[in-house]
């Protein structure tokens, strides 16, 4: 079957980070149709097995098979780290995950070539940005820093509160000790912290969002693959975006209202577990 | 089939929390056996929506059921909050929770008639526990508070730190300002942080440990069904505590381990979802 232009990207992750992907692609890729994916019942992926995430997102990619999407960004970092070739083999479309675009930014940004790597235990322990810096640059020296706090403090919403200051500073502080000039933010809810720690780190240090690196990575995708989409958009069509979750849809909305640019009307809910 | 009294009891949370609950029926029924399992693939349930929670259940009663045993135990409040009556239909043996052992103390114990809950999202949002309190006195005052952070904390093994002392403060000043005289953990977790709830409540306050409360309403609960172990342990059989897992077997028995009072070998990893 050939695939069209037109057809939308799948993007997923576990619960409602991968938000700040699909918020860049929004931004960046404005004729871009998006189905988004939120696994909400079994968020977070953050401290699951390599098994199990693979097994979720070979699940979810044959969900998101079902409706017609021409490519898949994974919006998270953990199912990339643990699951990118599992989703490639089940998927048999352009697929982009958040570390490679992430790993390359932080590469050429580094001038004394030490990079810090904040993320779930998970993505931590797979060791996937380190492998994908040295890849690229074997001499770069990578601090990589577990930080498991930080999702469920986003996911309260305290974004600016000095128990998240004081939290950020435990995890940051050996990562700063090592005098890192590049930081990448290596989990897709973290994004949400950057005025945070943007403010007790200072000024000095680049911050590395691999949403919005995911988001040109996609463009240079689509555009090689010859699939970028061609189609003026129709103001009287309904929405480009559709989002599906497996639990708790109404709380998923209205957390989509709250970071993107546009008006998130519903979620629909799926048995992903059918798939 | 008959059910033999020297069968064991299945227990069940979604992930470590219920342990609480197994090491109280462990010191105080020694005589019983145990199959517990963790559903660590799908942990946290405190956040999810009523409908998985009893999908997520009606599966672990099915796999309990394979392994032979004589009655259940929901070692976790959001469980049984959302899911004790399907568990009841789907098991057809003696069902028993945390919430009602846990209200029943805390109406027996409580003088000025202010109970406080603190609890996850999803236990707080059921009104599970204001519902019993009020089924046996409905002139008692119940005051909740939904606690989202406090799970986390304990599982990065935060148990002793100002950081936590921080949070429980805030979750707690509404609840300590309603003058409560007793406060249900209602939550498998908050064992583990009651020197430190303790510590910032001072000792005016009853705290009730529903874990231990069920522990006591099982031996009751066997007594009256006539299904308590009649055997005499056998030194030489091998160990009458079985643990079976959805996810990380290896972190679950490590942390098994720091809580129980026996060496937890192994646990088994199983896939949940086939059942």
């Amino acid at each position: 079957m050939e695939i069209s232009n037109n057809a939308p990207i799948g993007v997923f992750d576990s619960g409602i980070g991968g938000l700040t992907v699909a918020r860049e692609i929004m931004r960046n890729l404005p004729s871009e149709k998006i189905v988004y994916f939120g696994d909400t019942a079994r968020v977070p992926y953050g401290g699951k097995s390599r098994q199990t995430v693979e097994k979720y997102a070979r699940q979810i990619v044959r969900f998101l098979k079902t409706q017609g999407i021409k490519a898949i960004v994974i919006a998270c970092n953990t199912a990339t780290a643990f699951a990118i070739d599992a989703v490639r083999e089940e998927a048999g479309l352009p697929v982009i995950g958040v570390i490679d675009p992430g790993a390359q930014v932080a590469c050429k940004e580094t001038e004394n070539g030490r990079v810090g790597v904040i993320a779930t235990r998970a993505t931590i322990s797979s060791g996937a940005y380190t492998d994908a810096i040295h890849a690229i640059r074997p001499d770069v020296r990578v601090i990589q820093k577990a930080c498991p706090l930080l999702v469920p403090l986003v996911e309260e919403g305290l974004l600016h509160d000095p128990v998240t200051d004081e939290i950020i500073m435990r995890y940051l502080d050996e990562v700063l000790e090592n005098g890192v000039d590049t930081l990448i933010l290596g989990c897709t809810h973290y994004p949400l912290l950057r005025s945070a720690i943007r403010k007790l780190i200072g000024d000095d240090i680049r911050l590395v969002n691999p949403a919005y690196e995911t988001a040109r990575s996609l463009s240079g995708l689509l555009s090689r693959e010859g699939l970028a989409c061609t189609e003026p958009r129709n103001p009287d069509e309904p929405s480009p975006y559709r989002f599906f979750v497996s639990d708790q849809a109404e709380k998923f909305a209205e957390f989509a209202n709250s970071i993107l640019p546009i008006d998130v009307s519903a979620a629909r809910l799926i048995q992903i577990e059918d798939y």
